[in-house]
């Protein structure tokens, strides 16, 4: 038997394995296209790096079900680049000026070039999907575009919601889930596909990536406060300070009393908290308990995840599924 | 033998069933859709008619080589879907007010929603294309995004002219057949695929496409100085207002001499012409030989795609197309 750091060894090649796979698909894939104006930033996100969640997620669960890594490549790739898309054009939408410590696409080209060059990382992601070899490409390119139609509709609503006074901490659930959750979601089904999944293996890897997705979006949620700031590339508390309605400020909303129910309510109605106030605000979710309810449905989904990962045949890709799950889950970053 | 005005009558019956098919198509597909911040605009865009040429070129290729309507409307659908995701983005980038006497979407809404109204008329497009039933799915979807990342392409290089001193006519055509022949090439060819073409019949079909879809774009061209104004539904002289690097204008550099020369190159380096000045400039795109360089250019890719027609199975359906070439290379508006 091995011990849980020859595991976490195992599990970090594996890991980093996948990545420098993606990475040197994602060369072979832009080397030479022209004209330059669109595929300079084009490469340049590409080349931004990230935690490549999707893409491992992807290829260990295609691997989960007896698939291969060759085989799952192009969809991981895929999956990559469809969700770098939605962070070029989010980023727009949202004035972001810079992601992952370098600057936006519009921010050091421009708001045209950044419009375009979502555009054709989305095509790019289909051309890349639609290399793979698999007697069920057309469900996989539906469940793809599933993903692409719930990203989008997620992103409506949660520009909805920075106008709107109240929203429901159910609302938001739903928002992110088609916002964050349905790509985590679609990763773990669309691998699956690949390597030729039983429906019984489907619909575990499918339940896995729901749970997931949700987790993880909580989490993030979670880090903005109690993360470090080293580590995430971004000053703690920036959603507070942006007035984002988190779960977080829903959830806090929906549980504090007094005079921190009205200062809570400030935030969404004025839109920010002033920077030296974050500590403040922590304390207040500390308080009335929105910490531990953020703490509480992670747990609750991660032993939801683990229970569908109990479906899957027992072996080193499972256990691979599994850490990725730990490490989602107990990150600080 | 059917008389002249016979054949058109049947062919506007046609071209009129086949659009109310499309219409009907978008009706279905977009009913109930939610959030209404997203699919309000989205609505607002398929209802916003146009001539429909790319879905009906692709239902006529499709009946030409034995396929039917109905197997023929979702690839139909979103061809004409992915057509308007383009114009959607690109009238954002090109500052553009208003289309076919509507507002643009980032007019009547804002930027934002239209990039993401784009994004997700794109994700309904490949929807729709994936409902086809045709054991050539994956060549379709294939081809369908090498049109999208083409059109990309060619916007990139059109944005890329703007600001350059000095396109040749070379590079100009290069960028038209990206930004709007591949697309009616596309369609031609998808037809062809649906309705399970043989070889022979999807390299005619292949390059009628691209003649036409070449000489469709010089003819539009043509039409900002020769076309009915009201007809046009935007002012006569608008490309030589804007200073745009239209064939017209990098032909008419090409062949004019003295100070007819010198005035065409201070459109390219000022970028505009004073709406007051459009005749003037109209007599010296004629005199100079660049009209008449269009018209010439436009029959002879008219030439080229009627032979490849010829290449098709006789009767009605290839009558159809031949009839679509006339009137998209005789129109007015």
């Amino acid at each position: 038997m091995r011990t849980a750091s020859a595991e976490q060894t195992h599990f970090d090649q594996k890991y980093s394995g996948i990545c420098k796979s993606l990475e040197q698909e994602f060369l072979d894939i832009t080397r030479g296209l022209a004209p330059r104006s669109l595929y300079d930033p084009l490469r340049y996100v590409l080349k931004g790096g990230g935690k490549r969640i999707r893409p491992v997620l992807l290829v260990l669960s295609c691997e989960a079900v007896g698939g291969t890594l060759s085989g799952a490549i192009h969809a991981a790739a895929a999956i990559e680049i469809l969700h770098n898309f939605t962070l070029v054009h989010d980023d727009i939408m949202d004035n972001a000026g810079s992601r992952r410590g370098r600057k936006t696409v519009h921010t050091k080209w421009d708001t045209n070039i950044a419009i375009l060059v979502g555009d054709e990382l989305l095509a790019l992601a289909y051309r890349e999907l639609l290399k793979t070899t698999s007697p069920r490409m057309k469900e996989i390119a539906q469940l793809f575009t599933q993903g692409v139609v719930e990203v989008c509709e997620g992103q409506a609503l949660d520009k909805e919601f920075e106008s709107r006074k109240r929203v429901a901490v159910q609302d938001y659930l739903v928002m992110i889930q088609k916002k964050t959750g349905k790509l985590i979601a679609i990763s773990a089904e669309i691998g699956g596909l690949v390597g030729s999944a039983t429906k019984n293996e489907l619909d575990a890897l499918r339940t896995f990536g729901e749970f997931l997705g949700r987790a993880f979006q909580i989490q993030d949620d979670l880090l903005d406060i109690v993360g470090d700031e080293r580590e995430l590339g971004k000053q703690v508390g920036s959603d507070l300070q942006e007035g984002k309605k988190t779960f977080l400020l829903l959830e806090g909303l929906r549980l504090a009393t007094g005079k921190d129910k009205t200062r809570l309510r400030e935030v969404m109605l004025n839109g920010g908290v002033p920077r030296g106030r974050i500590k403040e605000f922590r304390k207040m979710y500390e308080k009335c308990g929105a910490l531990e309810s953020a703490r509480e449905h992670i747990r609750c989904d991660t032993e939801h995840a683990r229970a569908a990962l109990a479906r899957l045949r027992p072996g080193t890709s499972r256990e691979m599924l599994s850490s990725l799950t730990d490490v989602l889950l107990h990150r600080t970053y």
